[in-house]
């Protein structure tokens, strides 16, 4: 009969193995991240060549943990591209740290479950509190703090926190009556992706893509005019993003005329600093963000650029009343004393998921270990090799500069011909020595070169340098 | 000015730091593991008490990492309620191991984000061999394959694979005219409120909960009923969500019989086997999941009682181009030939979030080191457990069995009187020894005892019983 285990407990690895393997994999990573910078920087394998090394069973015995490690080398990291390549100038950055990385590892470890506060009390307090300490660092408005009328949560991307907003909006105007498919979310035609695809998964009956001046910010004539018509039409404008530091090309949206806009017609304000936020650490930036104190809700990225690694979005509401009326669901087997005392967030009612883990911990570690100045001078070394980059683009009458680059990307393109654009984006991709992306703007090619990545340096810009100058 | 540091990269901890550091933190999680079973289950503090222990703001200064292992045991421990306690018999459980701890210390020091095919290959065909392993492990239907019409993905939570199958629903629907405030989607009472606040996520117009049996499993019978009624009142059923394993009391929905109602009537057949499915790994209870080649969707969370550590939930589809249809966008600086060529998955068309990490390789380390035979061991002696407390407590009179306990939760009450079951399930949470969950089920006090902690052995249950007895 199969039941001749059932009365053993299962067979853990020990602590002394887990000790062993632990330090090994400490060692596997340390020495990961000083030879990243030597390995082709994307991934160089062909469709399905990491499965062809795959068994076509899951093992029937449990196999010595030395073999899954040996497999790190043999099999995954040929199939790895290195977001953690100092020479990776690709979409935006994704940084990993070491304070990150062991938070993760201890995050892991505790296993807790903090979708209330009373399943870890130290989960929900410590991300409520950090949260907190964000709005100074980045000086967002007062009353989003947990201890006011608004409030912080991790999630796990802008998508989860923008489709989040969408919902709440979404809610509230079917409570008033309004039919979803009569409902509007506007942005900018050089809006994330996750916009448009968070308002179709929110049931919005349209999605209206505003035009951009020649700074790649939303024009508010195109935007108001876009309302007017659209009422005109028997539709209900709802929800407006605002981006501050698009994908395409870090535009910047006039937030403050778009807050006033949505105070007079009533239009939820959602702005979407995925990858800027980050840069609102350094007052110098601050003025990208005037009018902030108009936005229903907010989102940014840790994630990206403050070297917390993935996933850890944060997603700010100026009130969280109307997101936990719209996200509270109370079953018997949740009921607890500290939620009913009130006297307590459960960060269940905050998002999609029920279950959430101790992500708090990996940014609580991260701001700590490098201190609030750490992070500010990350930020201005990236801006300046980035200004460094353009300047020299600039000067080079071979290249032009298809956008104004207010962070740490730049945006460019062969003066020549667009085929020139689109062989120099391949050629210096093909090189494996550094990844860029080759995007699009106004239909036409172009090469994004994003700086940011935690471990870029000097050197590794001039190699860029020489590498365009070499190839263009 | 403030620009002084603006030239320097930042300062990490250099390789020789994080390898001193990163020892010492696995040797603090070694010893956690080994020192948790002594702890109060729950933590016992009162709601303010971590935060009152934080500075107001975050340091402007880079702290030594010594400090941040320090305030672990002195700020973090005492909010901690001990998941990983083998006395945690709460909620389900949410279990960590040492290979699915040290697989999450790697994919933080890879850093690699698997939004694309061509962002870390390794990271998506891992994610889909392992889950088509999966197939065979839990005996689900052939044609869920990522190499045949479905697929899986790994999401955050049951909750987010739920919402996901209700939108796509949904968006099928509304392709066909049908407007989502007349949509409704169907559960038992018994089932799981991620159901109920996914269809409004949602935007379903209704939810309706159908009754169950006395074994706790929704009636066929009221089901139709509600069907006729509901398109009598001029509602359209869209949507209807079995559940293999309810939270309330592990009761089984009649699949087959829900699924034939689902095809006759065209309607979406979600499965919710969030818990459960990892008793697959058995075939002993897949007599469970007959008929689940009826269903549309299927979730469960390896997270739960698999010992791969939170996050990570499994979701296949059985054809996955309504689900990519209504999820895919692909802006220009997405655009790449691997995608292009049709060859590849690229899982941000899976989900609602764009970014991901790499779970799989925590999915996969966990299979290979207990092999197929090492999980099926552990299921069995959990439910061996589980059945032993459970005979225990129906051969004495004080108490009564209130559900079937088909897998390893036991729910029961005191004959007494309700009041006995709320003291006896007070005072043994109140000891601090263990943790149960105090619930309701037909608007009774009972007491669910969910055993399956992975470090949970016959003795955690004699102690636990030994409480009730004394107790009670």
């Amino acid at each position: 009969m199969t039941n001749q285990n059932a009365s053993q407990p299962p067979e853990h690895l020990s602590p002394e193995e887990f000790r062993r393997h632990g330090y090994a994999l400490i060692d596997w990573i340390a020495d990961y991240w000083q030879r990243v910078e030597e390995l082709p920087v994307m991934s160089q394998i062909q469709p399905g060549a990491i499965r062809e090394l795959l068994p076509p069973s899951a093992p029937e015995h449990g196999e010595p943990f030395e073999r899954l490690i040996e497999d790190l080398d043999a099999i995954v990291m040929p199939g790895v591209s290195h977001w953690q390549s100092p020479s990776w100038f690709a979409y935006f950055p994704a940084n990993s740290s070491p304070p990150s990385v062991l938070a993760e590892l201890v995050s892991a470890g505790l296993g807790v479950q903090g979708m209330l506060w009373s399943t870890s009390p130290a989960a929900t307090e410590i991300e409520s509190h950090v949260l907190d300490w964000l709005i100074d660092l980045l000086d967002l408005p007062e009353s989003w703090r947990t201890t006011e009328q608004g409030g912080g949560v991790l999630q796990m991307s802008a998508s989860d926190s923008t489709h989040t907003a969408l919902v709440v909006a979404r809610h509230q105007a079917a409570n008033l009556g309004i039919r979803p498919e009569s409902m509007v979310a506007y942005a900018s035609t050089q809006t994330h992706s996750s916009i448009q695809k968070g308002a179709t998964v929110a049931g919005y009956g349209h999605v209206r893509l505003i035009d951009v001046d020649d700074q790649q910010a939303m024009r508010i004539d195109a935007l108001e005019a876009a309302l007017d018509e659209d009422r005109a039409g028997g539709l209900t404008p709802i929800f407006v993003a605002a981006t501050i530091g698009t994908t395409g090309t870090t535009g910047v949206d006039p937030l403050r005329a778009i807050g006033e806009v949505c105070r007079k017609e009533k239009l939820w304000l959602h702005v979407d600093a995925a990858y800027a936020g980050t840069a609102m650490l350094c007052p110098e930036f601050r003025h990208h963000q005037d009018g902030l104190e108009l936005a229903d809700s907010y989102t940014f990225n840790p994630h990206k650029w403050m070297m917390v690694n993935f996933d850890c979005s944060v997603f700010y509401v100026a009130d969280r009343a109307p997101l936990i009326e719209c996200l509270s669901i109370l079953p018997p087997y949740l009921k607890n004393e500290a939620s009913e005392s009130g006297a307590v967030i459960d960060y269940r009612d905050w998002h999609v998921p029920l279950g959430r883990r101790f992500r708090a911990l990996k940014l609580w570690w991260v701001i700590r270990s490098y201190g609030a100045e750490g992070l500010r001078s990350m930020v201005r070394y990236h801006v300046e090799l980035a200004d460094q980059l353009a300047a020299r683009l600039e000067a080079d009458s071979r290249f032009e500069l298809v956008a104004p680059h207010p962070f740490a990307l730049v945006c460019f393109r062969c003066t020549e011909s667009d085929e020139a654009t689109n062989r120099l984006a391949d050629a210096v991709n093909e090189s494996g020595k550094v990844y860029w992306t080759a995007s699009e703007l106004d239909g036409r090619p172009m090469i994004r070169v994003s700086v940011g990545q935690s471990r870029t340096e000097q050197r590794h810009l001039d190699a860029l340098w020489s590498l365009i100058d070499e190839l263009a």
